[in-house]
């Protein structure tokens, strides 16, 4: 019989109290799985004192996380503190120096240090598992880690913030304001007081650099990924989706194109019929396209402590196993290095929603504009707010213009918005929203 | 450097020929993921003079599967000729017999003879992996034994037969029968000439019978299955299906009930809005209900020659790196006998479709049979046919009458059902197909 593996947990929130309780709870069928016991010996926290539902007799309390992580009982330490700097690096990088395992769900810290770390576990010999990093519970890390191990990977792209996904449900659903909804996700708890991480789409592009490494392999970096959030998003631009045959979502996409990979987080059109589009509220999802094969979509719960737990304890089971996978998928060496997408030379379709100040006048302007870049136009879709009739000064109604595009280069749609708001045809500046097909 | 996997390829169709293409086009990239190369050293199939795209030069061609399974220079035996008979039975058992690692997309092999060969594999020390039977390259099988080893499983469902999900598609969107919908898909390769291996459930039920078995622990068996087809299902059904918030789509669902765990292979009623109903003709997937979590659901193609060989390259390269997992999980001793789901003991809620010779009088004299088996009802919808006016002939018209229960047990609906046709207040045999709630 092999010694149980013993486990070292920094951090007892929710998801750090599930941990402990899965491992005792789950005790037999995860040696069954394993082949060798888990035992948690040793924990850390902010607060000792702290009431916690969880029994805690027999394990030591570890002075600090640093203390914890180079304890010599401890085989696999267990990081659930969270953020991308100290104590979580560098009690991650001590336990990893000692030639331990680590299990972390911090995607803040692999968005930032990810290759340091993945290079200091193929020196020492440890792994390095991040599961619950990305999608919680649902098992994407895995899947490219080792699922797709013999297939090339054209794009992998999804829905990777749940507090977006609910915001967009909410606004398409019932027609409100981003700003309504985002309330609502406040008072629910799920956005932040502070809910930019979330809304603009860094939370996504730090997922998003981490399975674009292991897609594709690059060096995970937050910065090569371009970031736009989802706060300019207007019910009218659902509801124009809606009749297109569209949905909006907001999107982390990595894609392999002739120029190298893009990284991209923004709020993109999915056709209604995709899986994709399918997710609503919460929940989370990414679709993988391999090498000749259909694509394969995983979704489920993206967040939640017991989401979250289930894929520490899998991680943790694989160590005791005695996987050893390489972080990244590959070894560091063969890692490529990232450049930002340079957004201006992105090709695919466009959804552009203007307010023309005189129809039809206009939409001869707008698309003469886009012409004079090439641009092809599949739809445009105007409606006189009160049946055409000028308002009641006798002046002209400002009346919504909404253009879909064949796929064309986003410089061009560029050039062209910016010769049609020169133009002086139409109020306000132009919505445009990134199509993606499946 | 760790010398290279030497594997043995029993089988050369399309599968096979892909394997050997995908091992060579992605030799560094799995040589960067697996830690050492991966190498085809020997193959064998029925037809050595066949005409083949792959390069076989400087691969030595075995004279049978067995030669090929105990050839001293193979590490891993790759079974893909499928059957659950000889050759493959005899050769697998011999490759774990000889300590070798086996990968087989084999689903009735598993399913019939799965504990023995596992057993065999434990024995010996050598993997038995098999992500390509269920669902091919939808990491399945890796997510209920690895990604999930920590998580207690109440519930695991999904569409594991693109056949039966093409035709269900195509009768639901056109209104077209069965019998139709199956031609066409026997014109497109979809469905074998005999196609009863499909339609009636056993491809689905072998597969359930593998998930099943993983995700609870039990052992795996075919005859535990209980089974029921596609082809009674009429578009009427469909139709009302969608009226009331429905789809109906060939389900295998294995179940943890407080009488044991059910495994059960039929037409099921599936909310609309859950993610199992979204997924439209050939594509497959599964949903994970795990303790505490919501559902977890993989979706993608579940056959296909490359998406096939996808699966079975990432096995390949799970035994290179060293992965020894319990082919179902847990160790052979833990595993627990099943006993074939008692379906008059299942509780649910139940769709009823019944031609009433005279109504009112006969929804009066079946609710009356309902209400002696204490069956509540949900929603009862009757239309007449042309007006409630009588036949020409004076006669009246019969009327489709349709029922959704409220969760009862399947005997009820049985004794409730015999009463009416004894009543004799309805023409032909009533339809009934079980709902499934998300």
């Amino acid at each position: 019989m092999v010694a149980p593996l013993k486990v070292g947990i920094a951090g007892l929130g929710t998801v750090g109290a599930e941990v402990v309780r899965l491992i005792e709870t789950q005790a037999r069928v995860l040696t069954g799985r394993s082949g060798r016991g888990i035992r948690v010996v040793a924990v850390t926290a902010r607060s000792k004192g702290k009431k916690r539902s969880i029994d805690l007799r027999g394990v030591e309390w570890a002075k600090d996380p640093l203390a914890l992580a180079t304890h010599p009982e401890v085989d696999c330490f267990v990081e659930l503190m969270g953020g991308a700097g100290d104590p979580a690096l560098s009690a991650v990088e001590a336990a990893l120096a000692a030639g331990k395992s680590v299990v972390t769900a911090n995607k803040a810290l692999l968005a930032k240090h990810g290759i340091k770390l993945a290079k200091a576990a193929e020196k020492h010999g440890g792994a390095l598992n991040f599961e619950a990093a990305v999608g919680a519970a649902i098992p994407v890390i895995k899947t490219l880690r080792e699922g797709l191990a013999g297939t090339g990977i054209n794009r992998v792209y999804g829905i990777l913030n749940g507090t977006c996904n609910y915001i967009l449900t909410r606004m398409e659903q019932e027609g409100l304001s981003f700003a309504e909804c985002l309330k609502d996700a406040q008072r629910l708890g799920y956005a932040e007081a502070d809910p930019s991480f979330d809304v603009d789409g860094h939370d996504t592009a730090q997922k998003l650099a981490i399975l674009a490494s292991l897609a594709f392999g690059t060096k995970v970096a937050q910065s090569a990924v371009y970031v736009e959030g989802i706060s300019s998003i207007a019910p009218e631009d659902l509801r124009a989706a809606a009749e297109l045959g569209y949905r909006v979502k907001l999107l982390g996409v990595a894609v392999r194109t002739a120029k190298g990979i893009e990284q991209r987080v923004h709020p993109t059109m999915v056709p209604k019929s995709s899986s994709i589009a399918q997710v609503m509220g919460v929940t989370n999802a990414v679709t993988i396209d391999g090498e000749g094969i259909p694509p394969i979509t995983l979704v489920g719960p993206g967040a939640g402590g017991a989401a979250t737990a289930s894929a520490v304890v899998a991680d943790i089971a694989d160590v005791a196993r005695g996987i050893r996978a390489n972080p990244f998928g590959r070894p560091i060496a063969q890692l490529r290095d990232t450049a930002k997408a340079p957004m201006e030379r992105h090709e695919g379709g466009y959804y552009i929603r203007l307010l023309a100040r005189d129809f039809p006048g206009t939409a001869a302007a707008i698309a003469t504009r886009l012409a004079e870049q090439k641009i092809s136009i599949e739809s445009i879709v105007q409606r006189h707010p009160n049946g055409g009739a000028a308002s009641a000064d006798g002046k002209a109604v400002p009346v919504p213009v909404i253009l879909i595009t064949y796929a064309t280069h986003e410089d061009a749609v560029r050039r062209a918005l910016a010769a049609v708001q020169k133009d002086k045809v139409i109020r306000g500046r132009p919505q445009v929203i990134r199509i993606e097909k499946n």
